[in-house]
C-alpha cells in the first residue's frame, strides 16, 4: 500500500479529511511546555493524543523546527517516531517545500523519508521535474508539489499566463501526466476555491492538500464544493494555529472535522 | 555593509570569483573523515583550510547535512562558526531553496541567518514575493532567488513563455525592481551562458550566483564573456565536487580561481 492509499484508507476508516499541522513555533508554545526538555516534542505528543482520533493526517512544518536548531530536528524526528509507533496508518507529511538539482534532491529524498520516516513531502516545482524524481522513485512515498498555494503573493508567478492559462494549471497538468504511479498530490490553497475546481477538472481523482482553512480565511464549505473528488473524498485539509494552539484542541479538531462532514454530505 | 557588499569587497581583496561548495555528502568524505565524531565537520575544516585563500565565498548545500539528521544540521552549524571565526570577510551561503507562506518563511529566515549565522540564502521564488519578504527584510544578508538554475529540468517551468519571454526573464524582471537595498542575487547556471547573458542585461550590476562550472559541464569562457557586469565583477562561480571530492582541494581551488581570472582578463 502506498501512501496515497494509506491516507485514503485512514481517512474512510475515521470518516475524516482532517489534516493536523503541528506547527509547533517554540514563541507560540504555552509556558508549561517551554520547561520541557524537549518542549516542541512535548507540545507535540500533547497534541497528537488529543487529536489523533479526529485526524486522517498530520503535518509537521519543518521552518518551525528548524528554527530550533539541531534539537528542534531531533524533536521533528522523534515526533514523526511517535506517532508511527502510536498511529501506524495515520499519514505524516513534511511540509519541507524542498526540490533541488538532481544529486542533492536525492539527499533531501533520504533525509526526509529514510531518515526521518516521513510519508509525504511537499515540494516546490521551480526547478523542473529532474529535480523532483528523486523524490518520485519512491514509490510508496507522496510527493506533494505546489500548485496554486494559499498566499495572495502565489500570484506572483503562479498566474502568470503560459499558453493562455496560468502556470499553476501548467503544472497541475504537467502533475497528472506523470502520476502513473499514483504517488503525487498537489497544494491547492483553500482561499482559492474557483482555482481549486479547476485543478480538480486537470488531475482527476487525485488527492489535494489544501491548507489556508482558519486563521488564513479559506471557506470549508467552498473547499468541499470545488475540490472533492467523483468518491466524495481526494481532499487533505489542513488546520494547524486554528487547532493546536487553541485552549481546546480535541474539541477544535473534532468540531473542524464535523463541520468537514457535514458539507461533505451537501457537496454536489 | 551588507552582505552583497561583504562578497565584492572580499572579491577584490582575494582577486577572486570562487565559491567553495560544500557538497559533504557522508557517502563521499574520504574514509579517515568517516572515523571522527562530527566527520562532515572534520572534512569541512580540512577544506576550508586549504582552500580559503583562495575563495570569495562559500555554500553548503543543506541537503546533505540534513541528510544525517540532527547531527549533521549541527555540523552545518559549527562549520559556519568556524567559517565566521577564521574568516570573517568571507561570504557564507546556505544553499537550502527555501520559501513558505509569510510566518513560516520568517521561522525559516529566522533558523538560517539568526541561529546558523549565515550571510546569505538561495530561495525559491514559486510563492511569489510576499513569501520572499521575510528574507528581504533583513536588510544587511542576501536573499539569492533561483532564476535559470543548471540542471535541463529547469526548462520544465522556467522556459514556459510568459508575456512572450520565458519565466525567468520574468523573475529576473521581478527581481530587478525589488532590489532597492541591494539584497537581491539571482541563480543563473553556468550551463545556460545565453541565458546567463540575457539575466545581466535584465538585473544590471546585481551579482548572481553562479553553479554548475566543472562536474555539471558549464564553462568558465563562457560563464565570464556572458556574466561579468560592468566593473569585471557581480559573479559568484561555484565548485563543489570539482574541488572537494579531488585528491588535492588547495590546487583544484587554485587552478579554478586563476582560470577565471585568466578569462576575466579577456571578458568584454
Amino acid at each position: 500500500m502506498n501512501a496515497t492509499a494509506k491516507y485514503d484508507a485512514r481517512a474512510k476508516a475515521v470518516n475524516s479529511l482532517l489534516c493536523v499541522g503541528l506547527d509547533s513555533d517554540l514563541a507560540k508554545l504555552p509556558q508549561p511546555f517551554l520547561q520541557c526538555d524537549q518542549p516542541q516534542l512535548a507540545f507535540n505528543r500533547h497534541i497528537i493524543d488529543a487529536t489523533a482520533e479526529y485526524a486522517a493526517a498530520f503535518k509537521l512544518n519543518s521552518a518551525f523546527y528548524e528554527a530550533a536548531g539541531a534539537s528542534g530536528w531531533r524533536q521533528m524526528a522523534e515526533t514523526v517516531a511517535y506517532l508511527r509507533e502510536r498511529h501506524p496508518d495515520i499519514l505524516i507529511i513534511c511540509d519541507a517545500k524542498r526540490a533541488d538539482i538532481g544529486n542533492t534532491s536525492a539527499a533531501y529524498a533520504s533525509a526526509i523519508f529514510d531518515r526521518l520516516g516521513f510519508d509525504a513531502v511537499t515540494l516546490s516545482p521551480y526547478l523542473g521535474w529532474d529535480a523532483l524524481a528523486p523524490f518520485l522513485s519512491y514509490a510508496h512515498k507522496v510527493s506533494i508539489v505546489l500548485c496554486r498555494t494559499s498566499n495572495p503573493g502565489g500570484a506572483d508567478l503562479q498566474n502568470l499566463l503560459v499558453n493562455g492559462v496560468p502556470l499553476w494549471q501548467a503544472v497541475a497538468q504537467q502533475a497528472a501526466q506523470r502520476n502513473e504511479r499514483d504517488n503525487i498530490m498537489l497544494v491547492a490553497g483553500a482561499t482559492y476555491p474557483r482555482e481549486l475546481a479547476k485543478i480538480r477538472e486537470i488531475v482527476g481523482a487525485m488527492t489535494l492538500l489544501v491548507p489556508g482553512v482558519g486563521a488564513q480565511g479559506g471557506d470549508v464549505a467552498e473547499v468541499l464544493d470545488a475540490g472533492l473528488n467523483s468518491v466524495g473524498r481526494g481532499l487533505i485539509i489542513n488546520s494547524s494555529r486554528g487547532i493546536v494552539f487553541i485552549a481546546d484542541p480535541a474539541q477544535a479538531a473534532a468540531s473542524l472535522r464535523d463541520r468537514i462532514n457535514a458539507e461533505r454530505r451537501h457537496a454536489p
